[in-house]
This record gives structure tokens, sequence and C-alpha cells, in this order.
């Protein structure tokens, strides 16, 4: 272990802001100096003996330093004894921010949420041992899922602890202390033990650097006393990349020449799939300049809507194969090829697997990998092969610009009853969306209702529909409003069907004691609709305890500090009023609104996938 | 597989309960037959072409058979696409409830509170494929280490499904469709998937027999095409044994004799340690024998506490090592024998592993193997070992019975203030219990403060100090109250704090929708008190925040259908009066009593615990 030469103190960081801030400063001071001598370049490379420039800081303060670098400022997590130390760095850590969830699920929900939205970043989320941890699981096992990048840091018992595993609370009783972490590999790409000083740095980076750049979930076991150890700060000059390795130059060109060669066969008949790895790998900047410059048409799978942006001229609407709308569908599967980008070939993205593209006039392009007809080619990234193929493709555009695209749009339906169904609901609510709104939609009625919905620019739909864990939405909710805030972004606005939020409503509590402002609008139709749709129509076991959801915000309002309001609509009318109204619009403090509607009513969509499903 | 000789419907036992109840008398008429005909004897050796007279029946009903046989009576969980098919038959089935729970985890506390208050039998929760199942591994894992029968029954997708894998929802989107078992297999001590008919019947035999016997959790996978497939009833007509391979006589011999001497040597100064494992075990007949013939004094662990009558002359109160009463601690160590039966030697239970008593004077009992003084007796199991024991060491009886005990008694102290201390509340709480209650304590002041109370003769404290989860009472109070109105105990009593109660809140609305009257004594003080004691006293991590608790019924209720009360009580006066009063003794419906408590206050007992951890 290394001698501390600067921190006589045990834990100097811990003390005050005020320290920390001064300390800082000297950090970033010491790696100018270092940066000047031509020193620190690669964090593959750690020094045995750290230069006599560079700081000693704990470890706690070296993996929050490495999380705030990559623009993390909320952590999620609950405290629990073995993770108290570590939270004194994170309390008192000026950029980062101790969000403090209900439960550990609900706290993994908020990291995903909060990575979906907070663009480059990563979601963060601090358990403690056994207890903590596997309560998070489902959570980390859907970020796993639906490519989110989430670091699932987790206090565990002392390296002297570990040794001689004596039986501790939060342990199986069998000294079995790394079941939880032989668990969590199933459901995370990387694991580490942080439990030497000499390694924990090179841990930490290769840890967080997994996560960013296969954007998926990593698990990293910090023993508690490792957190105050001290190690050198001298790899924090220098920041981690999240940049893919670069494309192999005579790969790349054969594609590109292939792909110009497929497109002038199709004498510019080529429509573009937009799909959820468009988000996930935060391409939406190149995948826009190739859209405007080839002028293709573009569509949106269910999990790719407003991976492009809705209001673009050329952007036709949802495709999601023999589910689709027929113009939709047609103009598809008539194009003579087909570009997918970034996609995410799932049951419910997919119309159950019922493309009717032949694999001749179908490319993919990945992450770290493209498929162009029956061809594969490993290791072709879609983030630098995009650029290049808008340059080879743009001659197109005239071409192109002649194909016609259905309207993206989506009327609401003169009924003649006043009862809120969903065929209406979806397309007046969407006249109250105004651009950049984060909009969440939950697994069930929610995340089909939202599909015919023509969404503003720049907004942003966060839905989980690959993994679709009912009760996300709620935790997910409040780690994107807090994204949303930092990003700049506009409102939040939840929707969730009453069965869903009793899953994790008590996450509704941060919310409101972190001062966000959500607009959650509570789809109350007597139960699991969805589950109604698939299975078990009239069934008991569908039904849930209807609560008293007015009174809900009143309950979870922390001293009555903050300001909320509740509505009840159930009745066309009513919708209307409160849309146009000003009560929603004041942003003064959280709003909840129950729309109370049919058991059996559905949006079409979910009832189109619960007959596929059936089938 | 085999052809249905009887059934020509896909699925006649799913329709009416009217058409199960006639098929489940001619079931019992067939087992009869057979058994009239010496057959069916062995439920390990199942027939390859069942007997003409044996009827085909589903999976899912054989499955529920076996679980009412073991008096199973409510099963915990929630709907998924994955399990429907199965819960039709749950639903339909004339002896068991599906209780439909807020969520997963709580299922999981739920069916673990069950198991611990329904005698002999074990609990059951269903959930469905990825994403319920790993929301329950928290309380599954729980079940584990306190040794809790728990039958983990989960929804997965079709036997082709399984070979094809898909990319279905609630999968990893990777194809590995055995994830989530591979992650059980880490905290449950036996899988099952039921893949085929032709071992159905056996494998679920097998599950649920590990599940009873090992009273540890085991995890069942029910595709969701064989919960209608048919196999034979046949081995329905004999009953699963839950019984212990038996001892070896000579080796149960030779320690019986070497206990008899060691006793003799210790002319009869012997002390009885009573812990957990009675009452996992279900061995209390067998203790109460062994105690009232031998005179011996009896203490308690903290996870023993109801393991023995509180009531009984001879006993003497909670023994915790050094964080023991003094009189307690000299009454146990100054033995000259002390016999532990069914012990769990964690940390909380045993003081920090400060037990001051050596070697040569502590034998250990329990369900498997022995440990007298240095030597080790495998497959020695206590149930069968006890009553031969209190028949060798009645004759000490005399010489027992002159040993002196402490008084077990804990009268509230006088204070000067009428705030409710920690030190006053659970003395004077006392008085308010009666006879059979149910009293459930959550990880936190509370597992603490109920340690100095005497509790009434066939009461029963439930709570979990080994893992100690902090929610898991909310869950487990659920299940607990629907075990002691089928046990026909008394009333069921919850001590939860107001910052555990925030993780599994959601769980008491299937209390009120269940018609359950339980009483919920809230502790508020402000925050994670039990995690302020060990760190970060004046911590914003252990901040939670302030909920308007007198309104939570309110909003749970179930369309308002039931009667629900709640109550604050902030002075000694205020306790006095409501527990005096007829308020809470109507026993019309649940009760919440919100009782507010200083911040830092806490019962002794863990302010003991607390400076042990932290050393």
């Amino acid at each position: 272990m290394q001698t501390p030469p600067i921190s006589p103190k045990a834990s100097p960081l811990a003390s005050t802001p005020n320290v920390r801030t001064i300390l800082k400063e000297e950090l970033m001071q010491a790696c100018k100096d270092l940066q000047r001598r031509g020193k620190g370049k690669s964090p593959q490379t750690p020094k045995q003996s750290p230069d006599s420039n560079s700081k000693m800081i704990s470890v706690a303060d070296y993996l929050l330093e490495r999380l705030a670098q990559r623009n993390v400022t909320s952590m999620f997590g609950l405290p629990g004894d073995f993770n108290l130390g570590f939270l004194d760095y994170v309390e008192d850590h000026p950029k980062i921010n101790w969000v403090g969830n209900c439960n550990e699920l609900n706290a993994a929900y908020a990291a995903d949420g909060y990575a979906r939205v907070r663009s480059g970043s990563l979601g963060v989320i601090t358990t403690t041992f056994g207890v903590g941890e596997l309560s998070a699981m489902n959570g980390i096992a859907g970020a796993f899922s639906e490519m989110v990048p989430v670091l699932h840091i987790v206090g565990v018992p002392s390296t002297s602890q570990q040794k001689n595993r004596p039986m501790l609370h939060h342990t199986l009783g069998d000294g079995r202390y790394q079941a939880y972490q032989t668990a969590a590999t199933q459901v995370t790409i990387w694991q580490e033990y942080i439990g030497r000083t000499e390694t924990a740095a090179e841990q930490i980076d290769l840890a967080i650097t997994k996560c960013i750049t296969e954007a998926r979930p990593v698990y990293l076991a910090l023993p508690t006393d490792m957190a105050e150890q001290k190690i050198s700060s001298e790899r924090l000059c220098t920041q981690l990349s999240d940049s893919q390795p670069p494309n192999n130059v005579h790969m790349e060109e054969f594609v590109l020449k292939t792909l110009y060669d497929l497109v002038q066969q199709a004498r510019g008949n080529v429509v573009v799939l937009a799909d959820a790895c468009i988000m996930r790998q935060g391409i939406q900047n190149e995948v826009t300049e190739f859209l405007h410059l080839t002028g293709f048409p573009v569509f949106a799978t269910p999990m790719g809507k407003t991976s492009v942006d809705e209001t673009w001229e050329r952007y036709g609407g949802i495709y999601v194969g023999e589910l689709s709308n027929p113009e939709i569908k047609e103009a598809v599967e008539n194009a003579k090829l087909v570009i997918s980008i970034g996609s995410i070939p799932s049951d419910y993205n997919t119309g159950n697997f019922t493309y009717n593209i032949p694999k001749e006039r179908y490319v993919e392009l990945h992450s770290s990998w493209a498929k162009v007809q029956h061809g594969l080619y490993e290791g072709l990234g879609m983030k630098q092969l995009l650029p290049k193929l808008a340059q080879h493709l743009r001659e197109f555009r005239p071409l192109a610009n002649k194909i016609e695209i259905p309207r993206f749009e989506s009327p609401a339906p003169q009924e003649k009853h006043n009862k809120i169904s969903h065929a209406w609901f979806w397309p007046r609510i969407s006249s109250f969306f105004r651009e950049k709104d984060v909009i969440v939609t939950e697994t069930g009625t929610s995340n089909f209702g939202i599909l015919v919905v023509p969404l503003p620019k720049g907004s942003i739909l966060v839905s989980q529909i690959l993994w679709g864990s009912i009760g996300w939405s709620v935790g997910s909710c409040l780690g994107a409003a807090l994204a949303a805030r930092d990003e700049g972004l506009g409102r939040v606005i939840l929707f969730v069907g009453e069965g869903s939020v009793q899953l994790t409503v008590q996450e509704i509590s941060p919310m409101i004691k972190n001062g966000l402002k959500p607009i959650i609008f509570l789809l109350n139709n007597n139960g699991y609709t969805i589950e109604r749709k698939i299975h078990g129509k009239y069934r008991k076991y569908n039904d849930v305890s209807n609560w008293k959801w007015s009174g809900l915000l009143d309950v979870l309002n922390d001293n009555e500090a903050f300001n909320t309001e509740s509505f009840v609509v159930e009745s066309k009318e009513e919708v209307d009023k409160l849309l146009n109204g000003e009560k929603l619009k004041d942003d003064k403090g959280i709003r909840l609104v129950e729309v109370r509607m049919d058991t059996l009513d559905a949006p079409k969509a979910l009832e189109r996938q619960a007959t596929a499903s059936k089938k």
C-alpha cells in the first residue's frame, strides 16, 4: 500500500465541501503540471510510484472524480451499513448529488432513466451488500437488455471480512461472500472487486470505460475499508475515452462502395429505419446529417421513436412489420433497399418478427458491425461509417426526394360518446407536448398509445419495450427528470397505468423532495389491461386495488413543503378543459392527472400486438 | 408424451370451480382405489404408464394439489404474460387463494412471512420470466439466509421458445434464456425446469420435498405450454414426506450417554439457549417437553425469541453475548454446561460473536448434526434426539430447579419528560399484547426494541435479523396475517420505522383488499436511525422524506370499501390513552398508529450493537 505523502488526516476530503474544493483545485493544477511535462497520457498504464506532483486521494474520490468527468451529477441508491463510508464522500462531492431513493429497484430504474436522457453520460446506483444489490437486479438486467450504461456500485464487507467470512448480517449464512457478484455476472457485462490500492484506479477506469463504450451495466464492488484508502490521482489527468476502435479502412471502403452500388441499383428508392441504438450510442447527429444529405424517407421502430426528429419532412411514422398502418407497411416494404440503423429486433419492436423485407433488400448498421444483404462485416461501426456514407449517397437526393411519404399525423377521431378512449386520448394529448419535452411511457397501454402521436422537435421518448418491466417508468421518470434539468430540456411527462404505478409508487416521493415537477398522467383502467388483452380478460388476477389517486401526492409530500396538485378527468370535456387551461402549465410543482378509462379499452397497436402474441 | 385417457378437452379443470370440485372427488376416489390395491406407495418411483384408475390432470393442477396437500392456502405474486395460463388454474383452485401483490419483492417477503407462521407448510410465490423473478431475488435470498421454505414458481417461455430462443420481451436480448435460473442457483438450494411431461410429477415432488425438508427456497421454472399438459395423478395418492432420515442408533446412544455424563459432571447446572431453528424446523413441542421434563433454565437468542414460551417459569430472557443484560450474561456464562438448540450464530444474533462460553462447556444441537464440546456428529438431528435426551436427563430436574433465574420483566421507566422514548415505549407496549398474537418487527429500532419485552404465551415474533433487509416486515406482515388467519392465531401487530416502510409501502394495499386487520405501529424518527447509530449521525443520506402517514390508509383503500383508521401519538399520555381505549381493540379493520419519536433515540440493545459494529 502506498504511503499518503500529502494528506496526514485519514480522510480530509470527507470533512467539508470547502476543503474539498481547495483540494480539487490543487488536483487540477497537478494535472496541468503533469500534462505540461508530457505525462499521464495513457490511463491503460498506471504508474507504480506516482509522480510527486500528482496528489494522493481516496479511492472514493477517485471514483467520484471519474464520474464527474463524465458529467454524472446525480447518484441513485440507498444507504446501507456497507456503503455509509463511501456515501460520506458522495454527500461531500461538489458536483454529484445523492438522490436518495425509496428502494433499490426504483433506484436502478432511476439510474437507467437518467442515462437515457443524460447524453454521453452514465447512470450510477449505489447499494449495499446482498439486500440492496439483489433488490436492484431486475433494474440492472433491464439496462443490460436495453443497452443502457449503468454503473452499479456495491458497498461490500471489508477486505479482511472478505477473507475471514464471518456470518455477518446480509450474508447467506454459509460464507459465500461471492454469491451476489456471481449472480450479477448474468446481468452485467463486467465486474470489478476493488480489493487493492495498487490496481484500484485502473479497475475503476476499466469499469467505467466498459460501461460507457458498451452502453451496458457494470458491477463494481467496493469494500468498506477501501473507500478511504489513498491512491494517486495521476490517471485522472487523462479523460477516459468512449470512442470506438477505428473501422478497418479497407472494409469500410468496400462497404461504402457496395452500398453505393445497391442504392444505384435501387435508383435511390431507399428507406431508412431508425431504431433504438441511435439513442443508445448517441449518434443522433450523424443520423440527422445522413438523412438531411440524402433525403431518404425515414421511419422509426417503436424503440427508435424520437431517435430522429418526428417533424422532419421526410419522416413517415412508426414501422412495426405486420402491425404497421397499411400505408407505412407499404412504403417500407416496397422500397428497393432498407437501411436499418441501430436495430433491436425484439418481438414487440418488430410486430412479432413480421418484417416482410427480404435479406437482399436489407442493410443493418450497428455500433460495431454491419450486415449488407447476406454479408457480415465485423468491427464496422456505424458512428464512423455514417458521415462517409452520407457523402457517398448524397447524390441520390434528387431521386430520393421524389419518393412520397405517408404523412405522419394523428387526428383525434370524432366519437359519439364522451368517454376518454385511447383512440381519442393519444391524438388529443399530442398538442399538449412542446419542443424538448421528455416523455416517459410505461409498458402497457401507454407504450402502445404513444406510438401514433407525432412528438415535437427535440423531444425525447423514454420507454422500455424489450425488457418491459412494469413499474419501471416511475423510477425512470425520476432519473429522466434530473437529467432533463441538467440538460436544459423541457418538461417531463409520464404516462403510467394505475396497475403499473403500484409497483414503484413511492418513487414519486424523491421527485417531490428533489423539487422536480413532472406531469404524471395516470391512466386508470381498473387493472392490468395489457395482460387482459393477452390472457384472462375477466380474471381476478388482472384486477388491482383501486386507490384514491387524488390523495397520493398529498401523502408523499415532504412535510407539505412542496407545491403539488392532483386532478381527475373522466370525460373528453374534462381532458380538454384541463389541457387547455393554465393549471398544468404553471410549472410550480408536480402534477398528477388521473385519467379514467374503460377497463377493456386499449390502443389499436396493443390490440394488434395482443392478437399476434396469442398466435 | 402420454395420451390423456379421460379429458378430451384441452383444459377441463380450468373452466369452473364446480367442474374442478367434481374432478377432485374423482381423484380422491381413484387414490383410494389405488391404495386399496397396495399401489402408489413411493413417490420416488413414478410409473411410465399410469394405472387406468388414476386420472390425467394438468401439470398445473398436479403442482397445486401438492401444495394444497401441504396446507398452502395462499399464493403470492404478480401476473405476467408467461404465467397467465398457470394463474387460471390457481384462480380456479378451490383451496388456494391468489393474493395478488403489488410487486414481486413484496410478494417474496409475503411468502417468507407466510411460511414462518404457517406451521409445517411453505410459502409460494409465482412470478414471470426475467422482470418478475429478478425483482423477487432479494426476498428469496432472505429466505435462503434465514432458512425459510419458499417455493418460487416462475412462468417462463414455452418449451419450443426455449429451444429457438427468439428475442422475446423480458429477455436479455442475447438469447441467454438460462441466465435468470443460473443467477437463482446462488440463492436457492434447488432448481427444476419442467420441460417434459414424463418427469414433471417427479420434478415437482422433488422440488417441494427439498423445500420443506431443508427449509430453504427452491426455484421451479414452468414453461407456458407445460401448465396445461396432462400427466398422471397417481403420485398424488402418496403424501410427500418432510421427515428427516433417522438418526444412527449407535451414534445417538453414544451422544445421549456423553451428554448424560456431562450433565452429571455439571451437577445439573445446565442452561439451554433456544435459537431460530427451533421455529424453522417446527420443533417447539419437542423443546417444550425437554424443558418441562428437565427444568433447565432457558434463555433465547434474538432470532430465537418466542421459540420457547416466554411466560414459562424457567425462562430468563434474551442472551446476546457481551450485549446481554449483566444478570443474563452471568446466568448463561456461569453455567457448567450450555445446550444450544438450533443456533444461527450471526453477528446480530450473538452480540457480534461475543459468546464467552468455552467449547468444553458448549453443546450445539441442529437439524442434521450436533456438536458436543469439540466433537462433531454428522447426521444426528435434534428433532429425534430431543425426546430421548429429555428422558435421559429428567432425573436432573431437582438439581436444575435449584438454579435461580433472573426474572424476565421489563417495567416502563419513570421519565421526567412526556416524549415517547424507546426506553419507555417497548415496556409500555408489552401489556398491549395478548396470547397468540403475531408480532412482526422490522430491521432497525423495532428488532432491538422488542427484545426486552416479554411476549405472551403462544405469541409468535416474526423478524429477520440475519438477512436484515429493510422493508421486509411490511410484505412479511401480509403473509403472516394470512397464515395467522388460517392457523387461528390472534392479532397481527407490525412495528416498522418510517424509513423502512417507504421501501415496501404499497403492500399495505393487499392487506386491506384481503380484509386483513393488522395494527401497524409506524415509528417515525425522521430517517434511518439504525444507520445513524452506525455511521453518519447527521448525514443527509440518512434522511427520508416525511410523509403524511395519517393519510396513507385512505389512499390505499380499495374504493373506500374497507374500514381503516389512523392515529398519531406524540406523547406518553397519547400512547396510554390509545392503548387503554377501545379504538385499537374493535377488530373492524386495519389500524395505523404513527408514533413520533426523537431522531436519535434508540433502544439500548441497538446502541450497544452499533458501538460493537463500529469496533
